[in-house]
C-alpha cells in the first residue's frame, strides 16, 4: 500500500467562523488551553514528543498571531516572525529528518503554520501602494493601512508529473541535486494554463517531449513556502530528450525494474536515487508501480 | 459531447526560452509582426473579427510589454495597463458576452493576458519592504529596486465541486446572485490542505455537509483575476444541509430530472438557472449528466 502523502492529514478544525469575529478571537487568545506552534523563524521546535507547543504567557497583545483552528477542541495559534526571525539554526535537511519521524497529522500542522507564518512575514507592505500592512480575519488575511486593499495567503499551484512511454518512465534531476538523484518533473502553473496545459508546456520547455491523455493522481501542499503540488501522469510518443540546460541538469527514462530497484533500495540503488518519502513524487513513483504491478 | 473549458485551448507558444535574454526580447518587440492585445484597463477590445490587436508604433521604450510568445510565429505582448486605466468602459457581463462568441483560442489568449496585465498592475510595490517593484523576464517577474526581492505572477487554486448523493447534486447560490441561480460550492485552497482536504474543509463549511471519495474531474484558469479553477466530485452520506448564510444565499439538492432541465432549458428551466457556459461549473455538470446517463 502506498504510505499517506506527507504534509496532508492535518487534524484541525480551522473553525473558520472565529475568523471574522474579532471578540471571538480575544477570547480563544485568553483561553488557558490556547496554545502556540513554537517556530524557530519559519521552521519547526521539537521536544521529546515531537512538535513544541507553548502557551500563550510571552506574547503581547500587539503580537500578530494567526489562528490555526481548534485541535481537540484548544485554540491553535502561530506567531509571525519579527524581521530578525527568519534565519533558523536548524537546517532545511535536519528539519526534515526530524519531521519524517512524528506522526502525518504533526508534519501537516507544521506545514500549514510554515506557510502562512511565512506568509505574513513577506507582506508586511501592500503591493499596490507600498504602504504597511497589518494582520487581519485571524490572519487569514492582510489589510493595508493606507490604501484599504486586501490581501490573502497566497497558494502557488505547481504540475508534477510522470511521463510514460511503453512502460518506461522520464524523470528528471534539477541543477545543483545530489549526484544521481532523479524526480518527478515539475513547474509552476501560469496564468491562462489549466493544469492539463501547464503539465504539457513544462515537459516541453524541460526535456522537448510531447505529453498527452495527462490525468490527476493526487496532491500535496508543500510548504517551502507554500505550493500547491498537483501530481499528474500523462503519455509520451517519443522518447527523444532536448534537454534545457538552463532549468534541468539531465533527464532520463527508466524501466519499471530500474524505478522498482530505486524505491525499494533508496541510496543503495543502482539505478537511481529516488525522491524523499517527504516528496509527492516518491507517492506518485510508489502509485505507479502499484497500478502497473 | 461537453464542449470545451472557457479559457482553455490557448495556441500560443510561451517561448520561454526568450524571457530571460534582455536582448532577444528587444528584438522581439522591434520586430514588424509584433502585436499587442489591445484592452480597456484589463478588459478585452474588440474588431469586427474577434479581439483587436495592434502594432507596437504608439508604444514608449519605456512601457511595461508582458511577452505572451510566439502566436503563428508572430510575437504577441500586453501592456502593463497604467493605474488610471483599471475602470473600463465595458461591464463584465458585455464582456462575458462578447467573448463567447469568439473561437476557444481568442478566449483563452485574452484570459492569460488579462490576468498577466492585472498582476502587474497590482503590484507595482514590493511586498516584503515597500519599495517600487519593475517589470523582469519578458513579464514573468517583476523584481524590486529597493531590497532585490523577486515577485512571481500570482494563481490562486480553487476547489469547485459537485457534491452527489442517491443520484442527486448538491449546488448553492452565492449572495447576491440572479434569482433561481445555482453552481458548483467552491472556495480558495489554503495553505496547509490537498484539494481533497480544501474540497471536504468547503463544503463542511459552507453547508455543513460531510464528503468523501473525492475524485478530480477537469480544470479551468479564470482570469478575474487570477483563479486556477480545480474541479471535483465527491459524495455525500446525508443530506442534511446547515447554511452558512454568511457565504451563500442558499443551497439545495437537486435531481438528475431537474438538472437536466436546467442545462437544456437555460434561463427558462422549471428547476433552476445553471451557470454560464463560460464556467466551469457549466461543464462539470454537461459531464456528470453525461457519465450518469
Amino acid at each position: 500500500m502506498t504510505s499517506p502523502i506527507a504534509f496532508t492529514g492535518h487534524d484541525l478544525d480551522r473553525d473558520d467562523h472565529a475568523r471574522a469575529d474579532p471578540e471571538q478571537l480575544a477570547a480563544l487568545r485568553a483561553r488557558d488551553d490556547a496554545r502556540l506552534v513554537a517556530l524557530d523563524g519559519v521552521m519547526p521546535r521539537f521536544d521529546e514528543s515531537g512538535l513544541l507547543f507553548t502557551d500563550l504567557s510571552g506574547i503581547g497583545d500587539d503580537a500578530e498571531l494567526v489562528y490555526l483552528g481548534l485541535r481537540d477542541g484548544a485554540p491553535l495559534f502561530v506567531a509571525v516572525p519579527t524581521e530578525g526571525d527568519l534565519r533558523p539554526a536548524i537546517t532545511m535537511r535536519e528539519t526534515m529528518m526530524a519531521l519524517i519521524q512524528l506522526p502525518a497529522t504533526e508534519v501537516a500542522l507544521f506545514g500549514g503554520a510554515r506557510s502562512i507564518a511565512d506568509w505574513h512575514a513577506r507582506h508586511r507592505f501592500c503591493a499596490q501602494c507600498g504602504g504597511p500592512t497589518k494582520i487581519a480575519k485571524g490572519g487569514w488575511q492582510r489589510g493595508c493601512t493606507a490604501c484599504e486593499a486586501q490581501h490573502f495567503p497566497r497558494v502557488d499551484p505547481v504540475a508534477i508529473m510522470l511521463v510514460e512511454h511503453e512502460g518506461s518512465l522520464l524523470v528528471g534531476r534539477g541543477l545543483g541535486w545530489p549526484e544521481r538523484s532523479y524526480s518527478a518533473l515539475a513547474g509552476f502553473i501560469e496564468p491562462g494554463e489549466s493544469i492539463e496545459e501547464g503539465v504539457k508546456r513544462e515537459v516541453w520547455e524541460e526535456v522537448g517531449v510531447r505529453v498527452r491523455d495527462v490525468s490527476y493522481i493526487a496532491s500535496q501542499p508543500w510548504p517551502f513556502p507554500s505550493q500547491l503540488m498537483i501530481g499528474c501522469h500523462g503519455f509520451a510518443d517519443s522518447r527523444d530528450l532536448t534537454i534545457d540546460e538552463t532549468e534541468i541538469d539531465d533527464a532520463q527514462w527508466f524501466t519499471r525494474a530500474q524505478i522498482e530497484d530505486a524505491m525499494v533500495n533508496g541510496k543503495d540503488a543502482q539505478s537511481f536515487i529516488p525522491p524523499p518519502r517527504t516528496a509527492i513524487a516518491h507517492y506518485l513513483l510508489q502509485h505507479w508501480l502499484e497500478k502497473t504491478a
